[in-house]
């Protein structure tokens, strides 16, 4: 079950051919795109994932994205959906063909969430840390590099990933040259000590997460501490719990890192997790 | 005039759409590539580049790319060629789609050389360093940074480009964290000083020439000495002739770096590029 419509609201068929060869966004990766969870029909942080397209957008200097047509785009999706209650929505926003009239290619597609994802959910996940090459104080002063843009050149999240799987694990968590703890590759990391909840820093280099912005709103409200700010590899094996949050995986829980395992944080996961539903309910 | 054919051999349509939007080459830039310089109907180099988009594909773990198939679809994009006497022809092969049978994606499309890149072989170019945030003492021990290899995923590259030219200047060398030089966004970097030609080594993270090495075999051949080891940027001013080669570059000199003019090097040009078509006369 996968629902495609493109941003003209036109619902077209998932497996049939919709791109030219020459879109930028295939051959130079030459795009932007978020993924949004959809619960019983309802899009989380829809606002939140618009606004970080289109700050990618700008990072890119591609035509900004037309919000009313993004909104009008997801509800096309939303209505046609058919499939299980949870919903993986993706927007990708490219440059469009190089040999185009300039009108960049959009389209929104509605996906099941992943079986894997859904069983490390519940059963937590082994991460494991590698080096993402690049030391933080760049970010500012090299935009070209594009650190923090959630662009389509992704193939270095993708071969960190099954550079896990051949190393037993089952997520990433990027550290910086100096030292200092990243992101996964698709998803920010957020650790627990006592009642403060603390994730890495945009300034670093990495996205601003949507589904921690959400957690860190609900946990303040219940009186928890948030910080934003470095983190170190020591913090994390130290902490009462680490977590990666993203849409698909909500928060899910870290067992094991680097091959060791961490402290059972089982319970502090469950509360965390009714925190962030909290935000739905 | 555009010529595209897909892997299988048929030729298609280049404005119409013939891939899906789950394409993990549109998806992640989960793909690699390679530009061919095409010149009176007679590919230059195409044993290195097919060379090189299996060893990318072996970096990214993609299915080995059928070499005959390959050859066979080149043949059918030249006999169908109708366009001038030189074309850039691009082969593309991605993962294929997300929901698939795991086939990857192929095609390779031919194309005109742009006004601007025929115009700075004969004017030479500005060229701008720019970081590229990596120490090259990262290349062996992190893999998953997927250096060396030619994806799809290729935003940063294009957004130095960009950068280039919003700071008056045509082209860009990526200079490594510890001050070394590395390649062009979409070149080898070249330079001469007396009878030698120097460039920087694969071993830095960069993608290893086609065109450069073509020289660099023409050059050996006329006596020339030659060295592939890693170059600093001081260096880069004081060469007699600094050149960035591409296969629809070719070899092209740069005549003024960060803004300030280098020595006249047109004779040592016309040099050069008489030793590199020495090659296909």
């Amino acid at each position: 079950m996968r629902v495609l419509a493109m941003l003209d609201g036109t619902l077209a068929d998932p497996e049939a051919a919709h791109i030219r060869v020459d879109d930028l966004g295939l051959l130079r990766g030459d795009g932007v795109f978020e993924t949004v969870l959809v619960v019983d029909g309802k899009p989380r942080e829809l606002g939140p994932h618009l606004d970080r397209l289109e700050r990618s957008a700008r990072m890119l200097e591609l035509p900004a994205p037309d919000r009313a047509a993004w909104e009008a785009c997801v509800q096309v999706v939303l209505d046609a959906w058919r499939g299980p209650a949870e919903m993986a929505l993706k927007l990708v926003h490219t440059r469009g063909p190089e040999f185009g009239d300039g009108t960049p290619t959009g389209f929104a597609i509605g996906m099941p969430i992943g079986e894997k994802v859904l069983r490390n959910r519940e059963s937590g996940v082994r991460a494991l840390t590698l080096d993402r090459g690049f030391d933080p104080e760049i970010v500012d002063r090299a935009p070209w590099l594009l650190l923090g843009a959630k662009t389509l050149s992704y193939a270095v999240n993708m071969a960190a990933g099954r550079w896990a799987e051949a190393h037993d694990a089952d997520e990433v968590i990027f550290m910086a040259a100096d030292g200092s703890v990243l992101e996964g590759p698709t998803s920010n990391v957020v650790i627990a000590e006592g009642r403060t909840l603390r994730t890495t820093p945009p300034s670093s280099g990495i996205l601003r997460g949507t589904t921690q912005g959400a957690l860190f709103r609900a946990a303040e409200q219940a009186g928890w501490v948030t910080k934003v700010e470095p983190l170190t590899l020591p913090e994390l094996r130290a902490a009462d719990g680490l977590f990666l949050a993203s849409s698909v995986r909500k928060i899910t829980r870290v067992h094991t890192l680097d091959g060791e395992a961490l402290p059972d944080a089982s319970a502090l996961h469950r509360e965390l997790n009714a925190l962030y539903e909290s935000e739905y309910a």
